[in-house]
């Protein structure tokens, strides 16, 4: 049983995947790893023996309170998808032998579905050649897509954002009290959930988002265009949610009716975007208004100066459940969230077999969209609300939020 | 002389205008007016007699402290140039007929340089008529590109916005290791402040971005080309912030060699966008890069959860400096900001005519951008540096910052 643990992170940047990493670091220091190493760039990294003591690093309370306001990877991470084992055994002997180099008897990966892939493999052939080492996932998406966990670390952050400046937007957006339509475009494949979030900017003080577009539901232009027209006739401003994985009936995204580069990445993901400009595009051309696209872009998966407390509080906690659940034993499993209730919200975290998380996506329940397929019902509100719930005050440092780099 | 003061909003949103609001209101009670009316949506929303009265609207501590935290216009705002008087009077008529009849004696118009020549007309068509309402100009635009005024209150808090996400854009975009080129779109038609305020992310955490394009200097693509290689030599992750307005030798936009629809404003401005998106696809094209187009978009302008507190406390400064000099018998001049000094930072008001401020725009000073024209001088630092400083926390409601709204 080696002495070591290791960690990765791989995917997607997000707010609160450092505040996981936090969570691994210091609960196998506490259950005595005697080094804790971190890959860098994730597996593909480890392939090239690129690793850090992070011991060594991450050593005082200011650089782990850092570390957890530092959005995106510490690490570094990687899209890299390991073969089957049963084609390719040569990686799996090239990665052992490095994990039994480093004496390894943990390891850590922190990521979303592909990344759950990659445990689920390395377990597999961990129990097949008889391997000591533990593996265990750790959940991060802002996609909030992983199944068998209520939620994600890392959706709670980016839904705050998207509520937070949706709020803003809208007050942009109503100024000058002439005909505007509004177009946001918001990340998301194959599954709504952070497009829903913007449902959470109504309130007393916000009129909210007129329309909510879900990749859950066909899109239709037409009924789109006639939508808009009949909103417009209430009020002069309006503002649109759209999700960039909008398809249309025929399965094609709505973006590839636009005339952009597109690229294909390692996952065979098609790089979507241009959504809501050629949305806005369209309704300029139909309708008598003026017409705005906004793509929120990178930052509601890295604008860590708006994390949600709640999130990034449960990002931590799924860290220290995979290593407590690692030296207690467990393998080839993920650490799920399990909410206990809403109100008051309470939350605990559990294991589920990795198999069952691996390379599945979780939409958004078509009974929590109301059935003019135009907004999130009061059930999606009570979901989201608690996870966007208090904040971690950005640590400025001569006018800016500041972070921790220098892996 | 009436009793009665007024205030308009005009021109673009930004994060501190209603700060301004608030400066002239409060400043106004204390000076006796008898009451402040709010024009909605400018003096477009004046002409047809549309004003509210905002002394029964935000008597309470708590609604000024939400109006300081809202950004754009509580009022609403316009885009209206009013014509010439000699060529239409009765334009002006209409207006001073309004005036009277609502006992107006002070009149306060925030805006940019196309509102400070609203301020010039009506004060010198006062002046040619003999009455005695006296016009005050209060400054106010992101774009910081107002004559006479050290910088102008919006500036700091989009500065300050562009800093902060820019080092989340870093971290972003340096995640994977591979070679990869964002472009950062910037507003700023014009005056390259906006984009400048990119420099300010360099620091102990944060390596900065790599190249600052300022609409000030002309743009060539092939020497742009090249920069980008000869940077990716040395490291793969470059991140470029580039303004909207980049033009051409020639006198093009850099974002007219793309193909998208192009609006012209009542003002006669182009709405430029793509700038980003062109270059990134030109670098994608010549290049062997990854690339991704960031456009900050109105987020930079309406991002009040991430304003400063030096301009939102000069915002309120300049409101209530209007109101001071307009009871004490000033009209036709604009509050300008003047700094006495760097380290420690000191500002002070005064006023400047109007005349010498309306319609004219101030550029980044040549001299303050390095000799191969790819980044901002220390004097650009000590500049801006100030401007940033400091936060008014947002008031949070149910994890989402709240405003104030309902004119």
């Amino acid at each position: 049983m080696g002495n070591n643990a290791i960690v990765g992170q791989s995917g997607g940047p997000t707010s609160v995947i450092n505040s996981s990493l936090a969570g691994v670091l210091q609960a196998c220091q506490m259950r005595g790893a005697k080094r804790v190493y971190g890959m860098l760039n994730g597996i593909q990294g480890l392939l090239e023996e690129r690793v850090c003591d992070l011991s060594g690093k991450l050593g005082s309370s200011m650089e782990i309170e850092l570390l957890k306001r530092t959005p995106s990877s510490y690490l570094g991470s990687c899209r890299y998808k390991l073969p089957d084992a049963a084609q390719d055994p040569a990686v799996y002997e090239k990665l052992f032998a490095i994990l039994d180099k480093l004496d390894i008897g943990y390891f850590f990966y922190i990521g979303g579905n592909d990344s759950m892939d990659t445990i689920a493999k390395l377990s597999e052939y961990g129990r097949q050649t008889g391997s000591k080492i533990r593996f265990m996932g750790v959940p991060k998406t802002i996609d909030n897509d992983l199944m068998l966990t209520d939620h994600t670390p890392g959706y709670g952050s980016a839904a705050k954002y998207i509520g937070v400046v949706m709020k803003e937007i809208i007050r942009d957006a109503t100024v000058y009290g002439t005909n505007f339509v509004t177009i946001v475009e918001v990340m998301g494949r194959n599954a709504g959930w952070l497009t829903a979030a913007a449902a959470l900017a109504r309130g007393e003080d916000c009129e909210g988002v007129d329309l909510i577009c879900l990749p859950e539901i066909p899109f239709h232009t037409d009924r789109f265009l006639a939508k808009v027209e009949a909103m417009q006739k209430e009020r002069a401003s309006i503002v649109i949610a759209v999700s960039e994985g909008v398809k249309l009936p025929d399965g094609r995204y709505v973006c590839e009716l636009s005339d952009d580069t597109r690229f294909v990445d390692a996952f065979g993901h098609k790089s979507l975007t241009g959504t809501a400009r050629y949305l806005s595009n369209l309704v300029a051309r139909n309708l008598p208004t003026r017409t705005r696209s906004v793509e929120l872009s990178i930052l509601q998966r890295c604008g860590a100066h708006l994390a949600s407390r709640t999130d990034i509080t449960e990002a931590y906690q799924v860290g220290g459940a995979a290593a407590k659940a690692a030296f207690e034993g467990h393998t080839g499993e993920m650490v799920a969230l399990k909410r206990l209730s809403n109100d008051p919200y309470q939350c605990t975290t559990e294991l589920v077999d990795i198999t069952k998380v691996a390379n599945l996506e979780k939409k958004v329940p078509v009974e929590w969209i109301n059935s003019y397929r135009t907004d999130m019902l009061p059930e999606f509100l009570a979901y989201a609300r608690p996870l966007i719930q208090a904040e971690l005050t950005p640590i400025y440092i001569n006018g800016l939020a500041q972070h921790i780099v220098g892996r």
